[in-house]
């Protein structure tokens, strides 16, 4: 391993992920925040807790009070004055209710100089929810929405209308108060009305969309739900205005700001990459390889999500996909590495945050008697990986920003 | 379809793949070459009959004789003083030897004075053959490598041992006339004594190695067989000279000299790409995604050779490929567009050299029914891009160095 290149790409995504983190995120919106009345703090999601915490040691007293809702295992302490709760993801269950709940209790019947400060993250969509009906026949519709193939769009399109706080429904609720959202984007290209089906964003769709995807795909319905298609999503929400923040855009910037500092020529890809892993990665290694012979550090930035699609049983995620499968084209390359990691800290199902892989790797796993090859046949990065010494483990960092590559040649 | 990016596009690729032709770099190879005996011209390949006509062109009536062997249907017309031949391709026939044999006739006894002009392009390793063992033993030995899953270099060490012409042979056979190899490449890369197996290259692989694949996957060998795995290939081979020419960098960087021209800001990604078509169309998109806000024009080259993993029954190649998957990313953006060709004119079992798409053509595709996707999924982008304008139709070009993808962001 060229234990240069592995020092300086793990500052690079480290120092980067940093920068994205939810609390410097919720320090930097905060920073003009001078509210008049009181303020009430929603925090969802998987970084809620994170954010919450922010915001209170940045506005101490001026907080009247709050409530977070967050995934399992993911409230870290108290919160003076805001009230924990824990909740389902992906799937919401009685805890996301009830968080919920509390919410919209603590938002009821406010005023106009009041103002409810909504902290959104990834997995919002199911830690932050009340439906309208039944949530078994909740669960039943979208099981037939992705039984027959609808695509996120329509599958959101007729949930917002069946939920009390999606779709813009949370900020109407808290009307007159201000809202003010600071809204931690996972999803590529930021479309904020689909993060969370945007509680506090005015929806786009209309029950006429909504009415045409039942006929589409031939949605059974309780007379119940029928009648909440019919019901309009606000338009317009004169006391709502909020903040996208640590995109993954944020993120490949910061990497390339970091990549600068370390002398690196920096060549910018993308920051929405979303091709297959392992072929990103091969992608990636043949960059480095057609520019050997231009003699300098360069660095190139790559964000985004891809896909893998499972063929074996092993265990892994896309980030060590992509750096494995690097390994194979950079192989003999001792100046050349690939490092990618997930923004908050888990690749697939395992405890690393991605993988670091070297023109010395390919040797490496060749004396453990692996190939590059034969693991990505079986989705093994990880024990490939952690066979070389190529795991990169952060823990979870409490973002979720989608995922950085950065491949770099170094010192020649 | 965005009518100006087309143009735009095609002339990119077109300028391209002439400047890369084998007339033009068998010209451009000649340009020093002043012999002083006989010359003997021996041209192999897919390319070898345009080759030679361009050294005939070039060298009138120094050429004192020739050979040529050809793939079948590739002879376009009588060559003065130079022979025909046509041969099976991928798989040598009677043909293949007959042509080889008349070559090595022609080289018989040469004196110093003498030079052998050899003109070899891609496919030449099928066309320019003389096995030394029977040529059904020499087609099971090579069955059973395959089957084996020896890699290509292993196959060449057997390979070139059980030839009179290969791994030098060909060279160390016109001693002491001097031979001048003019090399179009199609390998990535350009290792030259890969290319054909190296009639006229100096052997790197030893009688060691051949044996150790031997014993390796335990191939069954006549005892003729056996004995010719044991005498080695030429080392050194000081009559032997060559220029390789008309390689995928060369007509990557011909393709950014035109982008250039055209005023677009070249970034120039890769000439070794080398992962599956579709994902590289996907990644394409992305970078240009991303690059929308910087308000300019700008070209993306990535060279290369693709692969595609059929699954479904349509027709397409992995230039088509690329083109249509980068059609998702690039839907709606009229001023984006890819463009993937090969630059031997044919791009899987189909009649076009690729595939054009911009941000109109997720839409036009739509008009008709289609989906990427959908598409993609059937392997049928020939079909889908016919229905749009799409396909690159550039007819044989008599080159074959591989592909080029421009990815192009138009006037704002």
């Amino acid at each position: 391993m060229n234990q240069e290149l592995r020092s300086d790409a793990e500052k690079i995504v480290r120092r980067a992920i940093e920068a994205v983190k939810p609390d410097r995120a919720v320090q930097e919106a905060l920073r003009d925040f001078r509210p008049g009345g009181r303020v009430i703090l929603v925090a969802a999601g998987k970084a809620a807790w994170q954010m919450a915490a922010a915001a209170s040691a940045c506005l101490g007293d001026v907080l009247t009070s709050g409530v977070v809702i967050t995934k399992y295992h993911h409230v870290q302490g108290d919160i003076p004055r805001v009230a924990c709760y824990e909740g389902g993801h992906p799937t919401p269950d009685a805890g996301s209710y009830t968080g919920t709940s509390a919410a919209l209790a603590l938002t009821e019947n406010l005023s106009e100089e009041d103002t409810v400060l909504f902290l959104l993250s990834g997995g919002g969509s199911a830690l932050f929810d009340k439906p309208l009906i039944d949530s078994e026949e909740l669960q039943d519709i979208t099981g037939q929405l992705l039984a027959c193939g609808a695509d996120i769009r329509e599958i959101n399109t007729i949930r917002k209308r069946l939920s009390a706080v999606k779709g813009g429904r949370f900020a109407q609720w808290c009307a007159p108060a201000q809202v003010y959202s600071v809204i931690l984007s996972d999803i590529l290209g930021d479309p904020i009305d689909m993060i969370a089906s945007g509680p506090t964003v005015a929806d786009r769709s209309t029950c006429e969309q909504a009415m045409a995807v039942v006929k589409k795909y031939g949605l059974r319905l309780s007379i119940q739900a029928e009648q909440y298609l019919g019901e309009e999503t606000p338009k317009v929400l004169d006391n709502s205005t909020f903040r996208v923040t640590g995109s993954v855009k944020e993120l490949c910037s910061q990497a390339a700001a970091v990549c600068e500092e370390l002398d690196y020529e920096v060549h910018y890809l993308t920051d929405c990459m979303e091709c297959e892993a392992r072929d990103a990665g091969t992608f990636l290694a043949s960059i480095l390889r057609s520019h050997l012979a231009d003699n300098k550090k360069m660095a190139y930035i790559a964000g985004g999500e891809t896909v893998v699609h499972l063929k074996g049983k092993g265990l892994g995620g896309r980030n060590q996909e992509i750096a494995l499968a690097a390994a194979k084209g950079l192989a003999g390359i001792h100046r050349a590495a690939v490092i990618s990691v997930g923004s908050d800290g888990t690749d697939g199902p395992t405890d690393a945050a991605g993988g670091y892989t070297d023109g010395d790797t390919a040797t490496e796993l060749a004396e453990k008697g692996l190939t590059v090859d034969a693991v990505l046949a079986e989705n093994d990065a990880y024990h490939a990986l952690s066979a070389v010494g190529g795991l990169i483990v952060t823990g979870p960092t409490g973002t979720n920003v989608n995922d950085v590559t950065v491949a770099l040649l170094g010192e020649v």
